[in-house]
């Protein structure tokens, strides 16, 4: 048996897969086209591409070489999507700092990173001041003013962007070189221990922006993506690099608008005057949106809208519907590339009604083209696709991150048996469809069963006197784990055990909740609160401890 | 410096681009989805990936192993399309056999491949028998019977397709392997020396998916495909692996129909019984395609056709048009994937009338995505944009051929200076289309100009009463060369050589060829007929060689 790998003739171009290439057709077919920066600032793909290569060049003037790494802290603009393409084009590293966390934390990964420049807004430069005596590998800072006044601060400047790009040379050479190089990383903070280093290669890039375009532009109709849509990221672009869709748009030549700061009235400005018609956020952001444009009397209609981050609630799903939005949920992780399936109708589906028309958008959705996308039981095997029982969903696509930064442990858990574990609970039906329904760390394993722990709250949220509650799992000899609830009773209500109990065995009569989800008397407890985390979600970590 | 390359965690999943993944949603979403051969035999996805398995479990019970080549000689079939997979996702090399070359060229091909197993309809049987004594790697032959009778013969049969297949376990292990292993290889007959073998990788191959995918699938409105499209190849599945769209098709999970051997009846019969809307071909098929469908009053409006392998005429684009067919043009050799550009309109494009619809149509296209699309002169140095200079497109993708089997010479010629050669010779405008004018060994070199042969045999067709020309260049002591051209008149059409002079001066003077382009009135010959190749393209070495 023979290898019968194909050996390239001498002269012939093997085309590793890189950012760089995402251009060569967008300038050659839409050099035209614009990019907007807050409708303050235009210009076309030709000017963008000039200045991709100035950064590199004034870049390169300040010791940045291939196997750098530069930090990017700013607000969501022309200068980012630049920096997107220019820093890794040279063969370094991209760092889209998270500007949302604390000081310490993003002193922490700017130290792990190991970032040589910082590309900093002015509206950050006091946050840098600040732990500027402990970054260890910072040498020199740029300022994007803006045309902003900037702070007062000892930082080591190089300059200011404008002046630095405006002076270099727009003929930087951007050579070929492997396509396993590290072009963008970010940090990742999960529920333990420091943030955790993530990064996405150039092939893997490339390949995301591929399969994603595939998924997003293939539809017959609603639901998608095409070549004269103007695009908007409105998820920040330090979060997961803008889950790779400006890399798409760019590719396909589409027109991007870049908000700036997000700013409900200037985001609804910008749809509207720039004719915005293809974004993604989380639904926090679409709840802003809706609110805004609902108080102008501001027409949302024909606006795409992919909503991922946090579940999409059928009541918002409804109200954005109402408002023309075509919304669509969409499920991925930090460590996914991100994007691992959209609730995108299948073929030739039609909805029954409304309410089938939300649900489905709302769901977890479907898996991309080339992703094996599978839900197993704790042995590996695939659950039954009868939309019922539950398993933890497991990942291989061409683009999943393939280690955390210098965490060789976390990064082995994280590929267990050869798959990305997401950590996420799901079922999936008969239709493709999967719907996650908690995360493998809040699952109750009961009786042989897996019991979730959010929908058994949910109910007992419902009953009347009840104003919140949190059900963990605790370990019991006979049945393996049994279910834990804390209850606050609205003030003034009288509520007993038995009250939450006698609700709790309706819906086991109803069919809609295992006998194993109802917790024993003497296992719900009365509290006067439930402990939350820094971000406003119930700290099931502290709860189990305390039990422990 | 350090290389800045990424080192994947023990456990992660690298992911190789491999045939087999473009599997994985197709079948997680389109289990039911329909293959159909001749509107005779139709199964599911699901049964289609059953008999893959099995096709594999019964070439390895003959000894096929990972890195043996299989060579099929069949029609357009539901077991090409088993073999497109099951044959490559061994590891082995998928060779499709050119039915159309001589049996001398057929024997060359599967010796200089090495085939070691041959599928075989029956209809090629009494070939195979003929040349059986001179193959020198062959050991087994599968035929492919079709329920019909198996000519006599002397071949080491291994047994029939569907006997074979159906007895063997569906339960085969397509292990990982690396993504530049040889998945398929053809043969190409240039115009000099022997057929020269051409190969893809897996990794090549799954690119070509994607990128062709985003390019088909983006437009807004027209020209495009989608995920509820029917499709029928009718470009041979032999020729460039079908333009590599079954790949597109499983991966999107559309109903694919497949025709067998071309007739027109049966052709039109299933566009209209599967619904197709979707399909590839030479200009020589839609003309008859459209005879057909004329004379039987069948509807084909609504059915996306892409035509390459030679020029889309005006005339034959308009015709189709009026059918209601949304015909355009692609572009590609044997040697690029093959698709390099497709004539799909610009974003935002809206035809001025029915010429410029027409016209814009037959052009050679636009670039896809990632190809470093260029047209040079001799120095490699970009032609400008103004739709008049002419140079040679030389191309750079992830999926051009590396190298020409064991023709280590022609492979470099091939690769010259980094980029793949086409030899064609094109024009390109500032809206990014490109035209092709001519091949450079078919460029008529005559008083200082050239002269394209293809333009002049173009405007020699637009002559009322022609049916079809060709020209070429024949030597000439003034002039270096002359054109030469050879014409069929349409049945009862009194034509005389000085009516196509005197319509060629006409253009002359209007300005769109140049007075050197219009051949002498001795060198304008009345044919019955023109020679074609294999693929149906005029035989101009062969006109050459009966010139000389």
């Amino acid at each position: 048996m023979h290898d019968n790998l194909i050996v390239p003739t001498q002269s012939a171009y093997t085309y590793p897969l890189l950012i760089k290439q995402l251009l060569s057709n967008a300038l050659s077919l839409y050099g035209e086209q614009e990019i907007v920066y807050r409708g303050e600032r235009r210009y076309s793909y030709k000017e963008f591409r000039r200045r991709i290569g100035q950064l590199a060049s004034a870049l390169a003037g300040i010791g940045i070489r291939h196997g750098s790494t530069v930090a990017v802290m700013d607000w969501d603009s022309h200068r980012y999507l630049e920096s997107y393409f220019a820093i890794p084009m040279m063969g370094a590293t991209l760092f889209t700092v998270n500007v949302r966390l604390s000081p310490q934390q993003i002193l922490y990964t700017l130290n792990d990173a190991e970032a040589e420049v910082v590309l900093v807004h002015a509206d950050f430069i006091p946050l840098l001041e600040q732990i500027k005596d402990q970054l260890s590998s910072v040498r020199q800072v740029i300022v994007l003013a803006d045309d902003q006044a900037v702070a007062a601060n000892t930082l080591p400047l190089a300059g200011e962007y404008e002046e630095l790009v405006g002076n270099a040379s727009p003929d930087f050479e951007f050579k070929d070189f492997d396509e396993n190089t590290k072009a963008a990383t970010f940090y990742t903070t999960g529920t333990t221990g420091d943030p955790k280093g993530v990064c996405y290669s150039h092939r893997q890039i490339v390949l995301h922006a591929l399969v994603v375009s595939t998924s997003l532009c293939s539809p017959r109709e609603g639901q998608r993506l095409h070549r004269e849509d103007v695009y908007m990221p409105i998820t920040p672009m330090f979060h997961v690099i803008a889950w790779g869709i400006p890399y798409i748009a760019v590719m396909l030549g589409l027109k991007t608008v870049l908000p700036g700061r997000y700013q409900a009235d200037l985001l609804l400005r910008l749809k509207q005057r720039e004719k915005v018609s293809f974004s993604h956020c989380v639904p926090t952001i679409l709840q802003m949106l809706l609110h805004g444009a609902y108080a102008k009397g501001i027409d949302l209609s024909g606006w795409k809208i992919i909503i991922g981050g946090s579940a999409l609630s059928p009541a918002l799903c409804k109200t954005a519907r109402y408002s023309g939005i075509d919304v669509f949920a969409g499920y991925g992780m930090s460590e996914t590339g991100p994007i691992a399936s959209l609730a995108q109708f299948p073929p030739g589906y039609v909805p029954m009604d409304t309410d089938d028309d939300v649900k489905k958008r709302c769901m977890t959705g479907r898996p991309i083209p080339l992703t094996d996308f599978r839900i197993v039981d704790a042995q590996m095997r695939d659950v039954p696709r009868d939309g019922k029982t539950r398993g933890e969903i497991v990942l291989r696509a061409p683009y999943l991150t393939q280690l955390y930064f210098k965490k060789p442990e976390a990064s082995e858990e994280l590929w267990a048996g050869g798959y990305l574990h997401t950590q996420d609970v799901a079922v999936v039906f008969p239709d493709g469809y999967v719907q996650i329904v908690d995360r493998t760390k809040d699952v109750i394993k009961t009786g042989g069963e897996w019991v979730s722990s959010i929908e058994v709250e949910a109910l007992i949220d419902e009953v009347p006197g009840v104003q919140e509650s949190a059900v963990i799992g605790v370990r019991d000899e006979t049945w393996g784990e049994r279910p834990q609830a804390y209850v606050v009773a609205k003030p003034g209500a009288a509520l007993a055990a038995e009250d939450i109990r006698r609700q709790l065995l309706h819906y086991v009569e109803a069919g809609r909740i295992s006998k194993f989800a109802v917790p024993e008397a003497d296992r719900i407890r009365f509290v006067a609160e439930i402990p939350k985390t820094s971000v406003g979600k119930i700290d099931k970590k502290l709860l189990r401890e305390q039990e422990a």
